[in-house]
């Protein structure tokens, strides 16, 4: 298995215990780590270098929750470069109040707040400044999407499993939101602007527990 | 500029009327466009093949906005490959009764509903099946930003600008919430499981529309 010896090389798995020259043995904590591997690479987008950061924090026990959920949150954002033309300024600006209205707890070094002013700024210069007004309702979704996950770790799981949980909720998670995000808007556009309901596979007022039959099969 | 002939040779550009052999002008809806192409690819993250067929059905008179909204989701998704263990089975399942239980219209070509069922599946393979019990949650969430996206749309933008605005707040609107989300859960597991208090910029309580005075430079 050509991928294992890859991950185990970029310090990503421990390595196996060598039952002879040629064989790697892997137990049950190698193959539920290269899961977490698989689901962060293949689901959550993260490159092997920011999957090690995360795992290093995970593996550490001196890290609290908070600094996991931090470290996970950090290699998660921050790519690409600050500008500072008017609207990199107006968007930051938007970015600060929005925390301070919210009475958020942030720390300086948060790529998400970086990242936030990056995408506001970008809408700006293509003329939708007026965006920014849309944040606070962004904010009551985010909230609520928070809370649940949050509520899902305080009950589902067991102590020993918090800080991985936490990294595969703060990553698949965000997949997740995405893909629902995109299933809410096209229903949104649909019941707005749909003309050609003909492509439409409408589900409507099916409240059972059963979906259609024919949508199975792509 | 380089990056201008690029786009103009992956037929992202409509070539600029040369002014002489060597030199090419290019009017404000060529430089509005280079914009929107920087802030897709930069911010939102698309890939070059994929902002063009975007900007192709942006450019189509025959294409509804309906349409063009499924366009740019189409281009956002749809990323890796559909398993089918048990998993990725009990997954699809979980979306089609999500989608059944909300009534939400949408087509049988959406890879939003594979992107959702591909995440949902790597959650149950690191031991996260009970995730799916979030899904509502999501989904509220997911309507309230989706209700805030297309209230913007309609209040805000003028009928020939609609269709490069859902294009926009599709892409930028997915990093921004990400962004948002990220903000959210620091907050939510800071006030949970807080405990190393001095890295945060505590703005608790401020509800005005100043933002603390030393958060400004990192």
């Amino acid at each position: 298995m050509p991928t294992i010896k890859y991950y185990v090389r970029e310090g990503l798995l421990p390595p196996g215990e060598l039952s002879s020259p040629n064989q790697a043995h892997y137990d049950e904590v190698h193959e539920r780590r290269l899961r977490l591997i698989r689901a962060l690479l293949e689901v959550g987008g993260l490159k092997v270098a920011a999957i090690a950061e995360v795992l290093g924090a995970v593996d550490d026990p001196e890290c609290s929750l908070h600094k996991v959920l931090g470290a996970a949150a950090d290699r998660l954002g921050g790519q690409g470069v600050a500008d500072d033309d008017a609207e990199a300024v107006t968007a930051r600006a938007a970015v600060e109040r929005l925390i301070a209205r919210r009475g958020w707890h942030t720390h300086q070094s948060n790529p998400a707040v970086e990242d936030l002013a990056r995408a506001l700024a970008a809408m700006g210069r293509v003329g939708h400044g007026a965006f920014t007004e849309l944040l606070d309702d962004y904010a009551d979704a985010a909230e609520l999407v928070a809370r649940a996950d949050l509520g899902y770790v305080g009950r589902r799981v067991a102590v020993e499993d918090l800080v991985e949980s936490v990294v595969i909720g703060t990553v698949l998670g965000e997949a997740v939101f995405n893909a629902v995000r995109r299933l809410a808007h096209v229903d949104a556009s649909a019941r707005l602007y749909g003309a050609d309901r003909e492509d439409e596979g409408t589900v409507e007022e099916e409240k059972g527990e059963k979906g259609e039959k024919g949508e199975k099969g792509e």
